[in-house]
């Protein structure tokens, strides 16, 4: 069996391949914003959303190349979510994946424009799995109630001491929330039972608050050149994160008993292999 | 049979009351941000685009309340498009509806998120009619070749002096394009067949863009009152209009001529006679 670390990175050239496909090109007008658009969302990354996505339809029998588009359309929604949180009214952030973000590039107005373009070319994009219930979905996980959530739940604790709960109000809407219904649109768009597609969805709230504790731990101890932005951002801004709260000790102890309880959440059947291993890479990746 | 203008306005209170039931409470947390959503949702208008879905699916004998939730998706995603283009770093507005801009009162971070919840959550409605065509077709209609592409036009062509055709292109895409999906959703949503669905679009994109001609010679020659924001601001922006081109008298002859062909896309089937008085109306308004 090839490593999790290795599956997840198979998908990424396929993933970006139709990502390519489904952008508008750059000679259409108005041209500038297709640049801005393909700027962020082709400069690389993991695109862990999509390959979840992948990965779980394939775990409940799914086949074919229809799960691409809207597993690309998380991978769209990411890159949106990204080009607003760096705006200067937001984060401020000047770099991003190594590269000057969207607006140090393209200007305030069109990195707005451009999230907003990707945000609908996304619902474009997750129609075409021709599933209303995961359009219901995406929609909710990534409003007040998820990605939109955390942001401002996010903004409002800088500066603030917050209590493990509103820290981890603020990684379940910002990233746990999209990744854990990553999988569960792979799990449904593969015709999953309604129970399977719970316990791949309480998985993924899992791993992706896992994914969430590690990230906020390599923003302190991470090879700035291999994470592809400068380290110590989250201390710059003062942001919410575990380690500031629990340390590094406490917060890595963490993420090892959310990985526990995520795998947990599927039981053993052996067809679960893979998203276990998926789980343990997670808490073990470097970059 | 009423006015059309009588029929447009006994559609408020309803749409006002759908829309303050979708979305989230203001004690809901994180409160802020829906403060903000409702701020600029609730904070009048003349509900347009539902009240077109909601004539179409009438008049394509659609039946009961299911049209209201994707009608009011409509309304989410023009108040989202208005919040983003009152920002600083687009058009800078300030007051909007004789109330501050959402910027001014919360702030251009929850500004932006407040209009990227909106978006979100107009998806979360549409995915609520259960069709999965209408969110293709309004995802089509918002993103570059629709509403964003038509404001990327529109900042690009500041200070220049456009064409007749890039005119064309930025009205077709701000505002033709989300009134056009509003009638095609209507009836699509009634069980209108592809030639009445196609008929009505093509309704729908000529009176969206004699509204915005309209809507430009208003902002030279209205009561600032009854338009609820001050008047000149197009002059001010150096914003690319139909009177600037073409004068005011020639803008109104095409506005008509808009109008007639409107009309003429519909046929002068009896049923149609709602739709002709909107199409007239339309020409006529004075706010």
């Amino acid at each position: 069996m090839i490593s999790a670390e290795e599956l997840l990175k198979s998908e990424i050239p396929i993933i970006d391949k139709w990502l390519d496909d489904l952008l508008p090109a750059e000679t259409e007008p108005p041209q500038t914003i297709h640049r801005a658009m393909r700027y962020s969302v082709l400069s690389g990354g993991k695109r862990l959303r999509p390959a979840l996505a992948i990965i779980a339809f394939r775990r409940f029998g799914g086949e074919g190349d229809r799960i691409y588009p809207p597993a690309c359309a998380l991978e769209l929604i990411h890159a949106y979510s990204l080009i607003h949180d760096d705006l200067p009214s937001m984060d401020n952030d000047d770099v991003r994946r190594g590269k000057p973000t969207n607006h140090k590039v393209f200007g305030e107005a069109i990195a707005i424009l451009a999230g907003d373009a990707l945000h609908a070319l996304a619902f474009r994009n997750l129609a075409e799995a021709g599933d209303i219930r995961i359009v219901a979905d995406v929609a909710s996980a990534i409003g007040t109630r998820g990605l939109v959530g955390g942001q401002v739940f996010d903004l409002e604790a800088e500066d603030t001491e917050p209590t493990a709960e509103i820290l981890e109000g603020i990684h379940r809407g910002k990233t746990a929330a999209l990744i854990a219904v990553s999988l569960r649109m792979g799990a449904r768009l593969a015709g999953a039972d309604d129970e399977d597609v719970d316990a791949v969805s309480a998985y993924g709230e899992k791993i992706g608050l896992a994914f969430q504790i590690i990230d906020d731990i390599l923003d302190i101890t991470a090879d700035p050149k291999k994470l592809g932005k400068p380290v110590g951002s989250d201390e710059e801004h003062n942001k919410a994160t575990y380690p500031r709260l629990f340390g590094i000790e406490r917060s890595r102890q963490i993420a090892e008993e959310l990985i526990a309880s995520a795998k947990a959440s599927l039981g053993d059947d052996p067809n679960n292999e893979e998203l276990h291993a998926v789980a343990d890479f997670i808490l073990r990746r470097a970059y």
